[in-house]
């Protein structure tokens, strides 16, 4: 169930009405009032803002109680979460101020054409003297957002607006949302390389697969910065992390365990394929359609590449099939697929991370009784698996680095960085994975990225705590 | 002659040398002390850092003369100019905290997807619910920047950056780089088109021409949001507000007026378009061949326009010819191409506006003896000319009565209102155009942009102030 807040601004006649027969009707229609804010004081007459908690279905309700009520009017109903897009979430900010001629002819012309001049001479000194060191494009054709599918680059742009916000306050960067019009992979691979000079990092996000693949694939080979496809590899990440931590938790070992991937999209197949580097020897991709077996022939690309791996078995069958006698199940597919008799025939001490949005793929209370360690993407559950964990830190160290690219090895860093955060004695079955509000998250991712990229020679800078 | 400032970081050992010394012999080489910031004090050793004002051709001398001083140490010699730009000169900032897991929830999944939601179904919400409303590109390709030339999309991001400076500290728009690593003219225009859902508005800048002619006219009959070629047509815009005021000045008008404009590149061609939307009757165009003529035969698609155009002159002649008798000389050429002598030939109560950068066309001590109203676009004259002036009230009129283009109407708006700052009391030789600094300036060109769309009906919103 979906809860909004919704702020009711109230005009309260005193004589007629107090504020507890209001309170009261809110409530019993089903409302939790989790702040008031008095707009215009008065004897006779007073406006307050009533902030409300609310589940979507019963806002009608506690709007009709208001109404019934003699001696208030209902002024206005607003909803917090549109009031705080007005307008939009990021802005752009001067670093400093242009107070006269002087200032001016510093930042603009005349000055400004020595530092081209030295750009120019120059090319990497773009990184010093321009955003470049600190900027991130957050790139998508709006074709996979969240899970209301291809809305378009106009109403995507809610959530790449969000992600910069994110970039910033977690890690510093500055991040900007590119949202094109276009659908057509080699339009946009060329879109980008044409925009890249600016930026220090390209985060893909929310772009439909198989083009994902081919896109960021392609960029990072023309490119010589960073290409992030965040759908696949920061979710690939983060529950590599809680892997980790979750196989300890229950005693067994990468390379015991059998795993059942569910859904093999953008996440599904970053997923397998960090399984495999980290070690895994008996991994289960499921489709659609059943699992994808090694011997199989697929016109999918990445399923085809799958099917020649070792680890993966070669039985046949559903989901239903395979998932009995798995440790692991990992869901990156939709809600309802599974049910207690599917989890129950796991192996003992089962390990679920079912993140289909919003709903996930078995319910937590049929889920529970079975699995020894359980996580969602949801954040009303213990255990959320979230990849505002991953990026924000990847791109830190990234820039600070100057890397390349963000190969397999910086990405299985990363992953372990997070893991660590959660130490032995907090580690528990409710605990597999710190909060994204955990400030040691992105130091240590960054700090992993940097150290995992000088290692493999794709950086281009030691950052001074590296020398 | 350029100036620049320099820091120098002193380390004195005052029982050697006192700070007087060093003060004097600064001097002396030809530097200008503007401010000391003690960075550590002390009795026997103490650190400063003193800024210098100094022409470019004495810096070495400035630091030689310290360096000839017994009991200093030069710790360091830094760039005013350079230290300003390191890191770059814009930051990308979220508009308000996220605190804790409500705030995620709003500003970020699960909340965010019914705002995409609504602006899916419709898409005019992008105006009220995303960055569009006040967001735009600053887009090159690195062609033609400043007087440097073709330095590449890396080199002409101090530009951009600067611009998005002034666009916000001036009118409150946040205006993002993009710098094109392509000088196609079908893939910038592609380029342009991709990336538009998240701006509002297009300022392109410093494209050569005869590029950018195609690529402003494609854009604003593809997108339905203004774009603006800010060197053609902010330039022509404050040319034509510099000379409205220069006319009342000396009596003249401007269907009287004979006029040679110098330099028929992107700026020539529009100062020329709106010269003859002005209600100019006898207009000289000169390139570097001599006049471009009616009846003319040009390759050229805006000359062969000229050609056709009555108001243009039929007589051939080089500029030294044409310039014999004109009332009016607007150069936006280069450095040094006329004397003394030349401007003396032309009309009686002459107005010449030499904007070549960083030389005008004549030395401005040759030019000032013989003309009644000079102006150039530089800051050490009076009657500085700067497009400064001109795009942040476009871009801040334009967006905030969401206008589908900027038309000439428009523009010869915004000049008229630049032209009003300056009062008929105020108006005399030496001050025809008001400072940058001017508050009056974006609010006027904006007001005058808003009203000019809402009459030529390319509007879509009527602002409160309008209503």
């Amino acid at each position: 169930m979906a809860y909004n807040s919704i702020i009711l601004r109230l005009e309260l006649s005193l004589n007629q009405v107090n504020f507890g027969d209001v309170a009261s009707a809110i409530s019993k229609a089903g409302g939790d009032i989790t702040s008031i804010d008095i707009i215009r004081p008065g004897h006779e007459v007073t406006v307050r803002d009533v902030t409300v908690h609310v589940a979507d279905t019963a806002e009608s309700k506690v709007v009709e109680a208001i109404k019934s009520l003699d001696g208030i009017r209902l002024v206005n109903v607003s909803d917090r979460t549109f009031l705080a897009h007005l307008g939009g979430k990021i802005s752009v900010q001067p670093t400093l101020p242009i107070k006269n001629r002087d200032d001016l002819s510093i930042v603009y012309t005349p000055g400004v054409a020595r530092v081209c001049t030295a750009i120019h001479e120059d090319p990497q000194k773009a990184y010093s003297l321009t955003i470049k060191r600190n900027t991130v494009a957050v790139v998508t054709d709006g074709t996979a957002v969240l899970g209301l599918g291809d809305i378009g680059p106009h109403a995507a742009a809610p959530v790449m607006e969000g992600k910069a916000m994110l970039f910033k306050q977690l890690a510093g960067v500055d991040a900007f949302p590119i949202c094109l019009d276009t659908q057509d992979t080699e339009e946009i691979i060329r879109t980008i390389k044409a925009i890249s000079p600016i930026f220090g990092g390209i985060n893909l996000e929310d772009i439909s697969s198989p083009r994902c693949f081919e896109i960021e694939t392609r960029l990072s080979e023309d490119l010589d910065i960073p290409i992030f496809h965040d759908d696949q590899h920061g979710t690939a990440i983060v529950v590599i992390a809680g892997l980790l931590n979750a196989l300890k938790v229950v005693g067994k070992r990468m390379d015991q365990v059998r795993i059942v991937v569910n859904g093999i999209g953008a996440a599904g197949v970053s997923i397998c394929k960090m399984l495999l580097a980290a070690g895994v020897k008996r991994l289960v991709p499921v489709d659609r359609d059943g699992a994808i077996i090694r011997g199989g022939d697929y016109s999918h690309p990445m399923w085809a590449w799958l099917a020649e791996q070792p680890q993966v078995e070669a039985n046949p069958g559903s989901l239903h099939d395979m998932i009995s006698g798995a440790d692991v199940f990992i869901g990156v597919s939709r809600g309802g697929l599974l049910g207690g008799n599917d989890v129950q025939k796991m192996a003992r001490d089962s390990i679920v991370f079912a993140m289909a949005n919003p709903e996930p793929e078995i319910d937590p209370k049929e889920a529970i009784p079975h699995v020894r360690v359980f996580a969602t993407g949801r954040s009303d559950y213990p255990n959320q698996i979230n990849n505002v964990l991953v990026f924000p830190g990847i791109f830190r160290g990234a820039l600070d680095c100057r890397a390349r690219r963000i190969n397999e090895p910086m990405k299985l860093a990363a992953a372990r960085a997070i893991a660590s955060v959660v130490s032995e004695r907090e580690l528990n079955d409710q605990y597999i994975i710190p909060s994204i509000f955990n400030e040691q998250v992105v130091i240590k991712v960054r700090n992993a990225i940097v150290e995992a990229a000088i290692l493999t020679g794709v950086s281009r800078r030691i950052p001074h705590d590296f020398r």
